[in-house]
């Protein structure tokens, strides 16, 4: 009777905390430059565009820019990011 | 027997879930600003400092720009996350 207790025991665990919202530290950039061991991106102000919209989902095709991946990403998981707006005033 | 059998099979098919990475979709922002439905940050280039960095591992004290806290998620978690620097040409 032990072994099957414990057994069952160890199967509701693991179901409950398969389904359990996951606190497990996982990375939040999936893809993006892997080869790196640090993506920082540096950008001077002098190139900046009227308008520079950048990607803080690690999600986008267009990385470092956003295009808009963050939409996608936040319907699936619940949350709630976007990107760094950078604009000349008008 | 069979039901013993089923039970260790989904008890083994849920451990190994456990320790698997875990490709569950879930949220790379765990605690800013989830009052708001998205976090998009505007800044004009006219209030650019000298040199900007941004966060974008959403775990910084002083989001919108980076504390050093990419250091030790990547660290936790294997990832390779870093800011975005934006300064002026030197
Ligand atoms: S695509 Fe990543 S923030 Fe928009
Ligand atoms: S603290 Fe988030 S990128 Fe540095």
């Amino acid at each position: 009777l032990l072994p099957f207790v414990g057994t069952v025991s160890l199967m509701v665990y693991f179901t409950v905390q398969a389904f359990l919202p996951s606190k497990k530290k996982i990375p939040i950039n999936p893809d993006i430059q892997k080869e790196c061991e640090k993506v920082a991106t540096a950008v001077d102000i002098e190139d900046l565009a009227e308008k520079s919209v950048f990607c803080r989902c690690w999600r986008s095709k267009k990385f470092p820019y956003c295009d808009g991946t963050h939409n996608a990403h936040n319907k699936e998981t619940g949350d709630n990011v976007g990107p760094l707006v950078i604009k000349r005033k008008s």
